[in-house]
């Protein structure tokens, strides 16, 4: 019986993160002296709240201690206050605070769904969606947006046809990451008649709700009528308070099955992190100014991005109406290729290129990691319009640069027969 | 199709924390105004490390972002050169930093095993490895080892009867939580010999490997010659510098295609907490003497514990020889009745109960949630000795009263024929 070790199938089939392999190109090149403009990540780079950093310096504490599986009800308790302001009423039990809203989507899939059971989501998707399912035995089926419609929700009725025994929930990122595409109220109705009909989960990831460019107001999954115990909501403040480290997140349902049973996942991991929730506590009142900044760069870095997108010859991006990312199509096969190709070969250097350094490039998600088909996105890749608008624009002007090499290099050449 | 929300299977089967269930009754007393000796949790009341506070204090981000997936580079090195010390010989590579010692288990769990794969270990075991199992749909087989043989691990056949085809792993806690048992030298080379045989995977938890009161060098199972592929090696700074709020652990291999997998569930989940390993990597170098004056205080609380739960007529325990807590048997037919009951009802009250408090009473962890058959440890319970000896003293005095209290109400009374 001296059989292999092997690796689970279900580790096999995880996926890399789209969003996170080129990284080790990007150490070696970064070691190499290449300053990288890093478009791939939601990796904003303005400060965390000054109130928040004030906490963070000011904690007071000799003992490191465990904090409670449910989260400190003081958080929770400040989190009722918040979701208050968008008319989204709670009370703390209905909180559970988890490590980033990543914990918060797997102990979603962990306690609601059975292997097999089956989720449907819009694709492209956040690729992480993906890797949860696997690791819940959770099968994903996927209906199709196109960036040439602006990636906006198909016709229910393509909703309804991917519907059969093993469905268990829909899920929604809104607004959405990687289309920036925010749900309109009427499509918010159809998928509550939908979820209705066939007595669904609906799992609602709203962690960009603080980054709409509309000015309408915000429509939640727990603004809609009758889903009381179909609803998870899926939060974090990684986002809005530009605290992506401190992994802060919360899942949120009156469901209360599933409440006891998300509980006992959170049992099993002992507790969310202790000074992370302290930071999230003291970041959510007295920031309202903050906020306000952040949103006006936002604004800015949308049209920036944007607009300098649309104006590179063979590009396209549409506009998106939330959150901080857009997916757009390069003139390229093989966005993947040339993403690598940009972190391996391509160092630009003109009198502009930072003092000391090889050159710079750009980082970019590969598209075809947010789709479960592999011939899908093949030539786009996500953008995230989190750095300084004038990063923004350099970036822009290499990627320019970039894709004429790149084509010079690799493009079938024309011949006069 | 209009069917019932249902809850998960695995979600159904998960049990509650033994450790943590009684926490709503403990807080009603709280709230009622009752001292509470919390003999449940390993949390110990020592301060963290006056270095690592004070590395709290010093944080001079603006930016709360994302850490590599793996954790800090700078982190792993220190943890290169502390296991040194020990005598394991890593790389950073070798290390992937996880939330807590309890993604480490999952992730192993889930890189390593299919659904239906078993796992053998001992019992009673820490509970959380079960709901860890069930998470994965793995199966865990127990080889029961007896209160009266003071834990030790049963002879090595008693093992190879469990193994069949299904078996891909064995998982040990040495030292054990939550029985305080060390495997001797002789132990550990039957059991690589078993893993060698078999070839199966190891997962080593050795959170407590700071904690041992025999003066014999600590025996890793990285230490166990030919098992390069086999061992997964859990570990956590929790419980040596009393940071368990924190959430910083590790996930350590050779195995090649076992880290290769389990990065894929960390790109999944981000990034590990950021303060934390700021905390950790300050914790690891400079805090010999704390270390040793931990070492020291244990050593008296476990000297005051175990003779005192000896002393108690009917108690019985036998000596940890590592960790920080033990299994003890009490004179009660069914712990959970006597440990709800010591919360909800026995409120001790004289001239040494706190100023201002309603009466004191005793939180204990309840037996049989760290055996697997529903009949073991029934009148067990697991003790952690991490409050200050007078405090351990007052709180074995409260139990003693308590014991006497509840069988003289629910003990069958004996009459006269």
């Amino acid at each position: 019986m001296n059989k292999d070790l092997q690796i689970s199938t279900r580790g096999n089939e995880m996926p890399e993160s789209p969003i996170r392999k080129l990284t080790p190109l990007a150490e070696k090149a970064e070691n190499d002296g290449v300053f990288i403009y890093k478009l791939n990540i939601g990796q904003p780079d303005l400060p965390s709240p000054q109130k928040a950093l004030k906490a963070l310096k000011n904690i007071d504490r000799e003992i490191l201690e465990y904090s409670p599986s449910q989260g400190y009800a003081s958080l929770r308790k400040a989190l009722v206050n918040y979701y208050d302001r968008y008319q989204i009423k709670l009370s703390p039990d209905d909180i559970i605070i988890t490590c980033g809203g990543s914990e918060a989507v797997l102990f979603a899939f962990m306690s609601c769904l059975n292997p097999g059971d089956e989720i449907i989501l819009t694709e492209p998707a956040y690729a992480n969606y993906m890797s949860f399912a696997i690791s819940a035995g959770a099968v994903i089926r996927s209906v199709v947006t196109t960036i040439e419609e602006g990636f906006s929700l198909p016709k229910i009725n393509d909703f309804e046809k991917l519907i059969n025994e093993k469905t268990k929930a829909i899920l929604i990122c809104n607004p959405n990451n990687p289309t920036g595409y925010l749900y309109t109220q009427k499509e918010m109705n159809q998928l509550r008649d939908i979820v209705k009909k066939y007595n669904l989960y609906l799992f609602s990831d709203e962690v960009y709700r603080e980054f709409i460019y509309t000015g309408s107001p915000y429509i939640s999954a727990m603004h809609l009528e009758g889903l009381q115990d179909n609803v998870i909501l899926i939060d974090s403040v990684s986002k809005r308070y530009s605290e992506c480290g401190i992994r802060i997140g919360a899942l949120i349902t009156k469901n209360r099955r599933v409440k006891e049973t998300v509980m006992k996942f959170c049992q099993a991991r002992l507790s969310p992190p202790l000074i992370g929730q302290l930071i999230a506590e003291a970041s959510i009142e007295g920031t309202e100014q903050y906020s306000r900044d952040v949103y006006e760069s936002y604004l800015e870095r949308r049209k920036v991005l944007i607009d300098g997108i649309n104006k590179i010859p063979g590009c396209y991006t549409p506009i998106p109406m939330g959150a901080f990312y857009t997916m757009a199509t390069l003139p390229v096969e093989d966005t993947e290729k040339f993403c690598e190709w940009c972190l391996k070969k391509f160092y630009w250097k003109d009198e502009f290129t930072p003092q000391g350094m090889k050159g710079e490039t750009i980082m970019m998600a590969p598209g075809k990691g947010f789709y479960t088909n592999p011939e899908k996105g093949k030539n786009e890749v996500r953008l995230a319009y989190v750095l300084e608008k004038q990063k923004i624009k350099r970036a822009l002007f290499i990627l320019e640069r970039a894709l004429e090499s790149y084509n010079q290099l690799y493009s079938p050449v024309c011949t006069i027969s």
